[in-house]
């Protein structure tokens, strides 16, 4: 058989999605020393502040990295607004900040021009990426390569996943690598969400025919349902808003109700406990709402789907949270018929300028 | 007639959106010198980054004043994730920050928790509001009050370009004061605009039945745009989407073709120019693309709303380029049947925690 001869729709996204335990696998057994050592270097730099940059999923990364920096170290953080710099070429004074730069290809010009920006403005610049040869590796300062091999399937997974723990190994690093030991978990409760396709399918048909979907969190979880409502959006098309629990009590709670489905991922944590007054007022209108969540949760909820997160940190249930999301993306784009392979007009390698 | 019987729809909305020219005028007659003390204050405390808190309208406030303080004062900046704080308990080193906390009330606990615990973690703290009386101004350091009147419409409209030219005006105030005559256009170019509603209105009935929008810009529409999607969502239920233009190109282009219909805030200036190159992948797509920009892109455009800010510098043009959208909204709601004055299930201070 040829290699150009196309795959059955989705059978890259699936492969993609099912090597993710072994990815994460690959990066805490190869990867950890070259994060810490990194980690170790940057951490001697001090920064007071630091500012992440990203597009796509990898900004939805940056984000979960954002948490992690204000929370576990308590480090002033902001996310770049790209186009200060590349279109009104704004002139910073970068001194005592750390820029992190994530990007899946390490390709896109406008990345590469906004860290070399910041280099020369004085900061501390970090690139992960997944490709070490990147141009985006070679201009930035310091580099991790989230190991995650190549990535074909246009809807990005395995490469969220690997950034999400790359990143949590880093911030863990920068303070003396206390937790990582709790990651080690990781791979084996990502085989066992993985291995439960037929739960998630089951799921996929309340939304085969939605026209809409609004997902919710807080905290960590934040950066999950963005992600998700991403990947629901770029493979299926379905528009999927994604707010902050607060956020959606201010304005948007308006459209739920009976129109829109919602989706709440539901940390077992502070997050999960600060969506409380979010969940109950969901269930008080009635909405359809779905639970990502602990076993607890799901049941008090419309349908959902329990996660085996007991004893892994709070801070590291997004790298699971995120899992039956994307087979729940990739079942509804299956049940409709398209290919999540290959969404309509997506270029692997987005180079925006 | 008793206070209590109820207005026709959207009259108080409609009311509200009138209101906007006085209210930049009063902005900028009466409110000026007291904007322009309490940047001088601040700026004498020389801050390094600049932290933004606020949620709804406010937080489209918040991110306009992003793009200015980037931009206009090389200022790293960065949106604050409020449950850090709230719910995680985050001990920050704040230091040589300013933290600049934006609401209409002044009144959400959250924000008035953050602003608090921001003062104690070191940061100069300045509340935006729209009540001189409130939890919030008096938990911070600094006020600046926008004088926009009582707001009674749920969705936010007069106090979100009340926000913006107050911030503007700080801004200014911070670099030495050297822009804000420019400003004195405005009140004349909104008036100009609130009476175009036949255009507005003919535009409406182009979504009347739309069960989905993408919005985009880029650099100081940016914040236009996501003000707009929460005014149609808040309003008339539709499901908008807003993305920055790179972003747009990252992902969600898949869901525009023929599926959803496009409204691009196109920019006198910079913004505008980096623009380009998404609305030329739009235009090739055959999407319906409304252009709200100069004439000459409404003209290339399927329709459009031609703003008249000739001589308006591109970072004023924000305070414009909301107006036809705003009006959309109304409209839109008004022709679906629905009351713009009060959307379901929002209060107009909402106490998220």
């Amino acid at each position: 058989m040829s290699s150009n001869v196309p795959s059955e729709p989705g059978t890259i996204m699936s492969g993609e999605m099912a090597e993710q335990p072994s990815v994460l696998r690959r990066i805490l057994d190869e990867g950890g020393p070259a994060i810490r050592e990194v980690a170790e270097r940057i951490a001697a730099k001090n920064p007071r502040f630091v500012l992440l940059t990203a597009r796509g999923t990898s900004d939805n990364a940056a984000l979960y990295a954002k948490y992690l920096l204000e929370i576990q170290l308590g480090k002033p953080c902001g996310l770049t607004s790209m186009s200060t710099t590349t279109a009104y070429g704004a002139q910073q004074d970068l001194t005592d900040c750390l820029v992190i730069t994530i990007s899946q290809s390490g390709g896109s010009p406008d990345l590469v021009a906004s860290t070399k920006a910041a280099r020369e403005a004085g900061a501390v610049t970090l690139a992960v990426t997944n490709n070490a040869d990147s141009p985006l590796a070679q201009v930035s300062e310091f580099h991790i390569d989230v190991l995650a091999g190549p990535e074909k399937a246009l809807p990005a997974t395995k490469t969220y996943t690997a950034e999400l723990l790359a990143l949590y190994l880093f911030v863990d690093g920068l303070r003396g690598g206390r937790g990582a030991e709790a990651a080690k978990a990781l791979p084996e409760v990502a085989d066992a969400v993985l291995a439960r396709k037929g739960e998630v399918k089951a799921l996929a048909s309340r939304y085969r025919f939605a026209e809409r979907m609004v997902l919710t969190s807080r905290g960590y979880g934040y950066p999950t349902v963005k992600e998700a409502a991403l990947k629901l959006m770029e493979t299926s098309y379905i528009p999927a808003l994604s707010y902050s629990g607060a956020d959606l009590l201010h304005g948007p709670l308006a459209m739920v109700d009976n129109i829109s489905p919602v989706i709440a991922v539901v940390a077992d944590g502070k997050g999960g406990e600060a969506l409380q007054p979010v969940l109950e007022r969901l269930r008080d209108r009635g909405a359809d709402l779905v639970v990502i969540g602990c076993q607890e949760e799901v049941d008090r909820a419309s349908a959902g789907f329990a996660l085996p997160t007991d004893g892994l940190p709070e801070e590291l249930q997004p790298i699971v949270q995120i899992l039956p999301l994307q087979m729940l993306a990739y079942e509804v784009t299956m049940a409709r018929g398209q290919d999540p392979d290959a969404p309509r007009s997506l270029a692997k390698v987005t180079e925006t300028r």
